[in-house]
This record gives C-alpha cells, structure tokens and sequence, in this order.
C-alpha cells in the first residue's frame, strides 16, 4: 500500500459519502468519530455480537433493524474510546442520541442510521463532545472521506482496513467497499470488532441479510486474536441500488454474493495480521472433516490455543501442539488417518502422515518461520470432506504487554 | 514451606515407597523418573485426558483398568522428558515394557502397574535409557523418596506438587498423600497435568473410582492455564488398604471423599499457581447460576480468557472484561442482576451492582492487586442457586518466552 491515492475506501462505491474527525474521545487527539451516509435510501442489514452484555448501540442497532425490516436505511456513525457498553439506560438514550442527532443535522428521516462504538466499558459516553463531533462530521463528509473514516475507528490497531471491489454483474459495474477495524483499543477493555459494507447494487434487504450472514460466516467468524467475544462486536452492510437495475437474485444474487464474501474474508484477514502484538497471520486449512461446522471448530481450537500461537510466534515447527489443539476439539478425527503440513510462501511441509510423525529439518522449517509473515497450517482429519478456513495471529510479548500495561 | 523435614510426601502413607532419579530423558540432568509402589495390592482407579490423540501410556493404561478391574494394582511409573505420544505401535509397546520391566524387577505380578509420561511429543522413547533408569529408580525404592518422585516429573514447574492430610474414619487415622507436576516442559510441547493419590484407606475399586471422579471434578478438572488440554493428562489413585478394617462405606466413604477431595484441590491450585509465568494464583467464584456445569462453564470462560488474564497480571481491576467474558460463555445470566467482586486477602471490593458499574478507587485497587499473590474474582448470575469454584493464573510475558523461545 505504497500509493495512498490507489487505494479504493468505501466511499468509491457510487452515492456514499463519508467523514472522520477528533472530538476528543480519544485521548491521544487521533481521529475518534466517523460518519458514512448514503445519497439515497438503502436496504440495511447487520450482524452483532452473541454477548450476553451487548452493548447499547448494539440494542439500539437490533431495534432499528426490527422497526425498519432493513429499509430506508442512510448511514452509520461509529465512536472509539467509549463502548458505551454496560451503561444502562443511559447508554441507550445516549446510542439513540447519536442517531438523532445525524438524523437531524443531515435532514434524513428518523430511525434511519446504525450506531456503532467501541472503547472503555462502564463508562457514561461524553455526549457533548459527540453531539458537537457529529455536527463536525457531518460538515466534513465527502466522497474523498473513506479513509478518514476508516481511521477514526482505529483504536490499538496499526493500520486502517479497507477492501473495495468491481464485479461485473448483468453488464453492469457493482462496487463494494468495505472497513473495518480489528482487535483492541487505546484505552483496552476487550477486542471489538466493526465493520461496514457499502455497495451501489440493488438489493432486497432480505436478500442483503442472507448475502451477509453467507459472507460473515466464512469470514469475521472465522477469525480470532484471542477468543475474547465482544460486547460491541457488529458488522453492518448497506446497499444504496445506485447502479441500477432491478433487484439483484438468482445467479447475479449468487455472484454479488461472492464478490461481497472476498471483500469480507480479505478485511477479515486484515483484522487478523494485526491483531494486537501480532508479528504473523496464520491461517488454518481443515480438510477431511464430518461437516463444515466441525472443520470450523478443529480451527478456532487451533486459533484460539495460546500454546499453539506461541509456537508460531516463537518460529517452532511444533506440530504437536497443533494436533493436540485438533484432538481437544471436540470434532471426529481419525488419530491413524491424521495429516499434518505446515507451510510458508516459500515451502510446504508434512509433518504427519497417517498418524505418524515424519521426520523433517526442524532447523530449515524454523528458518523458514521466521522469514516470512504468513504460516498456513493444514490438518486432514480423515474422516469425510468437508473444509474449513479460519485466520488468526501468533501470540507475542506484545501482546501481554498491550493488555497487561495500560489501565482503566 | 520453609523446613522440608516438615513436609509429608506421598511416601508417608503407609504401606508406600517412592522413588525418583536420573535417567537422561532431561537434557538438563535432572531427575526424569519416578517409581511408586505399594506393599500389598490396592485399588487402583484412574481418570484419563479427553483429547483424541490420546499418548500410548494413556492407551495402555485405559486397558489395563479394563483388564484387571483396578485390582492387584501395585504402582506406578513416571518418566518425564519424553511423552511417548503419537508414537504409533512402537510407543505402546514402549509404554508396555515400562510396566513388563517394574513388573519383573520387583517381583510384582503381570498387570499391576500404572506407567505415566510426559514431554516432547512424537519421539520415540529412548528405551535403553528407560530400563536402565527403572532398574535404578527400584533399586532406589525407599519410604523417604516421595519428594525425589516429587521432583522426577517436574518439567517447567517450579516447585513439586505435594500433598499430605491424615483423616480419622470410625476411630482409625487413614492417610491420603499426592503429587502431581503441572504445565510445560523443559523441552514444552503442551501443558501435561499427571497426579498420583495414594492412600491406606480400605476401597473397593469401584468405590475408589467413585471418589476419585467426584473429587477431580471439583480439583483438576477446575483449573486452567491456557485452556490446552494435553495428550497424557493423568490422574491415578491406590488404596492398599493398610489401615485395616472392612472396605469403606456410607458415612465413612464420605468422609473420606472429603479428604480425597482436599487433597486434590489443594494439588490442583498448586499446579495452577505454578503456571508457566504465573505471578498470581486467580480464584473464580460463579454464584447465582442455573447450574453447577453453567458455573463451571463460566468460570472456566473467564479462566481461559486472555484479556481476563493479562489485565490480572497488569493488576487492571478491569471488570468489564470479566463480564464480558462471562457474556459469552453460552451459560444463562441476567444482565440486570449480575454482580461481580474482586478480593484480594487484603480487600474485597464490589465493581457492579445489579448490572451497573459502582464508582471505585482504581488506583487503590490496582494497588492491592500488585501487592498480593491471590486474586478472587467473584461473578453472581442472578439465575439460580449453583456455584463453582476454579483457579488460574495470570498471564505473563514470561508465558510467551517460556512456550515461544524453546525449540522442538
């Protein structure tokens, strides 16, 4: 990403504008508050986190998707600093204030903007400087904002993640540009998870919830830093029809469908490679499994196993660590029918074959390890032939030391 | 623990030798194996790791409970260093040979002896050190070596495991001793947990069975320190019936359940204590939930967690990632009711109030939490009645360099 002025945000996507300014929430000074509208009423579809203490734009977010059926939808503002999460009903008329407020300021009908936050937890958001934040966002929205907005939701990570695509459908251009923003924060409670997804395709927004689950399932959940599930965690897609044309379904449905699960699965990955300490991405292929749901799940054991992402970290071809992960899984495995290969951009290696260990230069493979950013570690359970693949990042002292040494 | 002569060890029950020695398995030289032995046959009960690629002393183990219906059993053999896992054919006819050569040494019958390994995974054992070191460990059997036995499994484990009470059933003192080693390796591939209980109590197997799953389920099935269950996790009691009279029951059996149970648990917060870079001991108390598995369950979520963990060892009373945690466990809480305490032996402060945030003084807190060893976090549902106790411990730099800077 050497050219800044070739990278695509989400405001290349036709009929969306975007902003992203400091109001103050962040103490550092950075960019804290970012606003993406759209030209014209879309279809709207979100996902949210499964915590048990979802925070309040997460409840506000719920609602207005119920009150709306995904209709009518005009943008999204998003805060870091504050998660305004474990806020009680205050969080709520604050979540709701936020909305109001862009409502009114931008003249577009109620119940019509997502509300997203990421930041501290328990703590009341500073209102006044949000209200006075969005009157400044909403000045400075532009079709050049995309990247301004993708970095006022940074919180601990290094860089913005952004992924735009064109895919031909029915003759026409679509675009999909995506943000996100990954793992941790600058005053860290816990790792949050927000994206948004924009496209100029037409779209019903029952068939935009089904394109996004579809997408997010093969993507943000197939990822994890730490396994820590947050309260704020939420993925929001917006569909503006700017392109024209009748509702996309069908084969044109199943195409935008794949093109929006590449912009997903690439921010996905970006999320991961930096997620908080990380120094490698890693990606785990199951293959041989008795179901999709099994494969995913041998993954996120081998994702989310400290043992396991230390090895990495620490440039080891330790595949017993990684068998180990797949065997407490809870999945069926053949133990005699087991494949394992570790490889690199540069290099690939079987470790196991049926079972058995193989011998290998541990000091090549390692050397291997360490000269590269990107490990793929492949498993074959021997027992049918469903697949799987799910990123997650080693586990560095920075890591500790991002979650250890700041404080609330 | 200041006076070692003061220490009573596994050897200490009557009727028990023990021995522990140098074998070469260690690079370092340390001890690496341990031998254990009864003078009459016991009752002998065993509970194994779940994970699918269980080691080949686990196999071997698990059929020689099915064969002799854990009677006649006489001992066992540790050796540490090596784990003799997804080792194939040839790992159990190592661990097999184990066993043969206890056996034949000491003039025990066929099948009356446990074997237990733990280190580097997927190496064959090297056997000629293996039964070079048993004729040693036999010849070094003595009523004084339950702490060199102590030592022999250590692997990164700082301080042996041992564990000792005397409990008087219907007018007899009946003793129960243990040991056990906890995470990592010096040469690591996973956190291995083996345990020896030994006890003069009279038992029927199936009684001692019985007691051991009650008691390790509230012990070693209660502690975590990074979640990965290990191939060889094994946990092995003997009841040689020294102390006479006719095999427990009723009344008494509890009574001896109990003490089986302390002895346990004040093993299994040893092991966790001791955690690979652990600072602090991290007691979780679940209160109010529908179930004692859901306590558990939500416990061990905040056990496993990382976020939880680091912000202990940042002594970062930084209660929302407890609760979130907690949130997305899967167990059944009612956010409006939850309530969550952290104590130290100095201090126990109340952070949230049915669902809200109290006002505290962080840097008091954060204060305490540096100044202590033991941290309790306590977490009340508002579902129901159960409860469950775990242990964990923080998470350190020191845990990074320990699993990421050794070699396979």
């Amino acid at each position: 990403m050497s050219d800044d002025a070739l990278i695509k945000t989400i405001t290349n996507v036709p009929g969306f504008s975007a902003s992203g300014i400091a109001c103050g929430l962040k103490q550092s000074g950075n960019k804290d508050l970012a606003l993406i509208v759209a030209d014209r009423p879309c279809a709207g579809a979100a996902m949210f986190t499964t915590n048990v203490f979802s925070a309040a734009p997460v409840q506000y977010d719920r609602a207005l998707l119920a009150r709306t059926r995904g209709q009518g939808l005009r943008g999204v503002i998003i805060n870091a600093g504050n998660a305004n999460a474990v806020t009680g009903d205050q969080g709520l008329r604050d979540a709701e204030q936020m909305a109001r407020r862009v409502e009114t300021t931008l003249n577009l009908p109620a119940d019509s903007v997502f509300v997203m936050s990421t930041g501290v937890i328990g703590q009341p958001l500073p209102m006044a400087r949000v209200q006075d934040g969005i009157a400044q966002a909403a000045h400075s929205l532009s079709i050049a904002g995309g990247r301004a907005a993708a970095e006022a939701i940074m919180t601990t990570d290094t860089v913005p993640k952004i992924e735009f695509v064109i895919v031909e459908i029915d003759g026409r251009p679509i675009h999909i540009g995506g943000m996100a923003k990954g793992s941790g924060m600058i005053h860290p409670n816990m790792a949050t998870m927000l994206a948004v997804i924009a496209t100029d395709a037409p779209l019903l927004p029952v068939d935009l919830n089904a394109v996004l689950r579809r997408s997010v399932k093969v993507s943000f959940n197939r990822i994890s830093v730490d396994g820590d599930t947050s309260t704020n965690d939420t993925v929001v897609a917006l569909a503006n029809g700017a392109a024209g044309g009748k509702p996309l379904s069908g084969g044109a449905l199943d195409t935008f469908a794949e093109a929006c699960t590449r912009v997903c699965v690439s921010l996905a990955k970006q999320v991961a490679r930096d997620g908080e300490g990380a120094t490698k991405l890693v990606e785990i292929q199951i293959t041989g499994a008795a179901s999709e749901a099994e494969a995913a799940q041998a993954a996120a054991t081998i994702a989310t196993s400290p043992l396991s992402k230390t090895a990495i970290f620490g440039n080891d071809p330790n595949w017993g660590r990684f068998l180990a992960a797949v065997g407490r899984s809870g999945v069926q495995v053949d133990p005699a029918r087991a494949n394992l290969w570790l490889a690199t951009p540069q290099t690939r290696v079987q470790l196991v074959a049926e079972g058995r260990p193989l011998p290998f230069d541990a000091a090549a493979l390692s050397e291997s390890l360490r000269a590269t950013a990107a490990v793929v570690i492949e498993v074959s359970l021997g027992m049918g032939d469903a697949t799987a693949t799910y990123w997650t990042c080693d586990f560095s002292y920075k890591y500790v030391e991002i979650n250890a040494e700041y404080h609330t």
